[in-house]
């Protein structure tokens, strides 16, 4: 408790800073989050790890955050980005495959046919994944993405999807890197369907992206050397994959975890179990007017079994509603 | 031409800086290396790349410089160190395993038999590594290298492996990043059997080293999740997989790649097939007295068709025995 009541002076020390007015609010590193226990966690949490002489006290190198993506750092709802992705090219590349008119799930894509399509699966959803996502050079397929945001919008906010990034999660993101930290982003998605955009939205440059992936395969094409997107998983950066991908990229285990669902469980509980000073944080999504609402029933970011270990745990829950003053810039 | 021209001032002002005397020895950011070629050439590239208005000016985050690691970075005679240690490490469980003094190619190990190991091929060495390599923790794992690296020493020079490192690579390594440049190991050999020392050696962190690796599993053991190493290939970052393996790691094309082996071949062509300035460089073992001298026909570090090609495409290629005033700093 001695310990707890050493940390509240920096944490009061910002809330009141926060409180008194404009000019000190331009120093608040975290504007768009209310004056809340997760505000205060987080900031509790960086003085520790980087005061010099603090028993909790981290050297940089160390200082290693993951974020999940779907969910915790952008919207996946009503489904997730790069699945709405996929539909299109689906739409796109149909003239080139009539046999697509007869042929599950890609009819049931073109019908907009959704109860089929969700029917078809796992294994339908990893042959739609293949069918628009291989077949292809890194640097091609990457210009599609590119090209694919730039018109694309999400069917609630008709913004772009990236702009439908968490405004208060970008400040954390840059709050972390003024402190010292390296943020990594740790998603079941698409690494290469992240890498074209994050270092523009996140600050996070591509190299910092953990994510799934295909094969990829070293080819000389007209006597240029390239790398051609196989149809063949190679990695699934989900529940326990997470861990297991940190440290294949990383090879360090982060000290800060952020997710949203059961998909990020994995990754929490292995950052929780080092040693010294550690933050866990699950954004809970509760705002069904600025945002959705949703948790333990939902088809894309079901949050139960990790908001059933939170509490217990005493790792940080983002209740949107009532702890971020704004969701998203542009509202 | 002219542009030729143009790179030679800086090139030859870096020179005369180097021969005007001990102050400005000391601004010479790589005083291992001869004045002659090669030096002339990462000079002037490195000038050529970071210069403001330079029409090869190249920005920071695209500033990535790949390096292979054995006979580039650090010593791959009269075996890959990697090998030495697991031939170590199995006589050191071989108490464990009594069947072994029976079994192949372990007994080969046991008895010293260096010729019937090697007949075991491919086979016998997966056998070998996975038998050393797996089964315990990850960071069980970094102990037992980090443990071995404290007492085994080098057959030829009696020296620490991590002694036995190019003095002119790792002052290159350091010249690289005070340009702004983010340098990476990209290896055939293990990348958890390189994390735990090449941040003292070399500078470079872990989460910088891309290298070949075996399957991990999460796992929660007595209540403590964990990451088990297991018995399976996951990833062999060696000729066409080193494009793959930094494409997957970085997401990036690099604009410098250094290699000495046919190991490295397409990582060197993939890097020189990008846009803009580029930077092909290979070490060429040619001092037998100071180091080895070995090329075509050794069976680690073979260097063959990479040599064929270097010359026609105006590879850079370090002949170790003229270009570098220094091989190891204990010398």
């Amino acid at each position: 408790m001695i310990k707890l009541r050493k940390h509240l002076v920096p944490v009061l020390s910002a809330i009141l800073l926060g409180a008194s007015g404009l000019a000190h609010a331009q120093s608040d590193p975290l504007p768009s989050w209310n004056e809340t226990a997760p505000k205060q966690a987080i900031i509790a949490f960086v003085d520790k790890v980087t005061k010099t002489g603090s028993p909790d006290f981290v050297p940089m190198e160390d200082r290693i955050a993951t974020f999940d993506n779907d969910g915790t750092l952008w919207i996946e709802q009503p489904m997730y980005v790069q699945l709405a992705f996929a539909l299109d090219r689906v739409k796109a590349l149909a003239p080139q495959h009539p046999e697509w008119k007869t042929k599950q799930p890609f009819k049931a894509v073109l019908d907009g046919d959704m109860k089929t399509l969700v029917a078809s699966g796992e294994h339908g959803l990893v042959e739609l994944l293949m069918a628009t996502h291989a077949g292809m050079t890194v640097d091609q397929f990457q210009q599609v993405v590119t090209d694919w945001l730039a018109t694309a919008r999400d069917p609630k906010f008709h913004q772009p999807y990236t702009d439908c990034i968490y405004q208060p999660m970008v400040e954390l993101l840059a709050y972390l890197r003024a402190n010292g930290f390296k943020t990594y982003i740790v998603s079941g998605g698409g690494v290469e369907f992240m890498r074209p955009w994050v270092q523009k939205a996140y600050g996070i440059p591509p190299e910092q992206v953990i994510g799934s992936s295909i094969k990829t395969k070293f080819e000389v094409v007209n006597g240029k050397p390239d790398l051609v997107r196989l149809p063949e998983i190679n990695f699934v950066d989900d529940g326990p994959g997470k861990p297991v991908g940190i440290n294949q990229y990383i090879g360090h285990r982060p000290i800060a975890a952020f997710g949203n669902s059961d998909g990020d469980l994995q990754m929490l509980e292995w950052t929780a179990a080092g040693a010294g000073a550690r933050f866990m944080l699950l954004v809970h999504h509760t705002d069904g007017v600025r945002e959705y609402a949703y948790d333990r029933k939902s088809a894309f970011g079901k949050l139960d079994k990790a908001l059933d270990e939170a509490r217990p745990k005493g790792w940080t829950v983002v209740n949107m509603k009532d702890d971020w003053k704004t969701i998203f810039a542009f509202q």
